[in-house]
């Protein structure tokens, strides 16, 4: 490498946390909102949106310093960043590459689109979602939502 | 410099557009919505959470490619990060440093957090405060928001 600035590196190295890369352009809001991070909660937090990508087009980049992401939470991302890569990051060096699966159902995360739902009404249920081919399906009133899943997000 | 990363950059430089810095802790996704920027618009957008300030402990870095704020989107930022700082960059250069100021009113962009104001029934009136010295204060109802601004946000 040069000394040259890396134009394509956008954000700097973290010491130890989790490196999440090859998110889908425009999904690193989404990403955050699913991991629960605002900013409020004092951390560090790198973020880069629309970074140019060889293998996607653009790509978002989002790094946060000192929390280990669990299994549980890369594969809820892999609904909303199928390519993403995630990075476990101690001293500067990747001591774990995690595999991105797709989970099996993902319950409390999504709200379900079909308002007459009971989910949706003023009851103690919690949504909960299969996750099918194409995309995600209630499993109490069956509607399947394919596109735009980040803006179903109960976290938001 | 030397050729070590900058531990405190973070963030690259960019060619073209609007560096915004220091930023209350925090308050970067804040100043986001505040700007109509969510990541779908393709544009390129870097940002530093919490990042360590010798002037305000934390602060939050936002640096947007390729547009240039106006006066008038840099006086509502003030609002919600009082010390930031907004450069405009052309060719890697700071070509101009706007000021932020106070502004006088706000209009459209906050919910008046009380429930029985007119702005929040539905009708066509469109919210407006008056910025206090402690605050902004309603100017339908006299309600006066404090703290966390942010928090009624109505592009949210």
């Amino acid at each position: 490498m040069s000394d040259a600035p890396d134009r394509e590196l956008r954000i700097s190295k973290i010491r130890d946390g989790t490196v999440i890369d090859h998110i889908t352009g425009g999904q690193a809001m989404n990403v955050l909102a699913i991991l629960g991070i605002d900013g409020d909660e004092g951390i560090g937090v790198s973020i880069g949106m629309n970074v140019p990508s060889d293998k996607l087009g653009t790509k978002d980049v989002v790094k946060v310093e000192g929390r280990e992401l669990s299994q549980g939470e890369v594969d809820v991302l892999s609904l909303l960043a199928p390519e993403a890569t995630v990075n476990i990051v101690r001293e500067f060096e990747v001591i774990e590459k995690k595999r991105v699966e797709r989970p099996e159902r993902v319950v409390g995360l999504l709200t379900c689109p079909n308002h007459n739902c009971i989910t949706n009404a003023d009851e103690p249920v919690e949504s909960a979602f299969g996750v099918v081919a194409d995309g995600v399906r209630c499993e109490f009133c069956g509607e399947i939502v394919r596109e735009d899943i980040g803006d179903h997000l109960a976290v938001h």
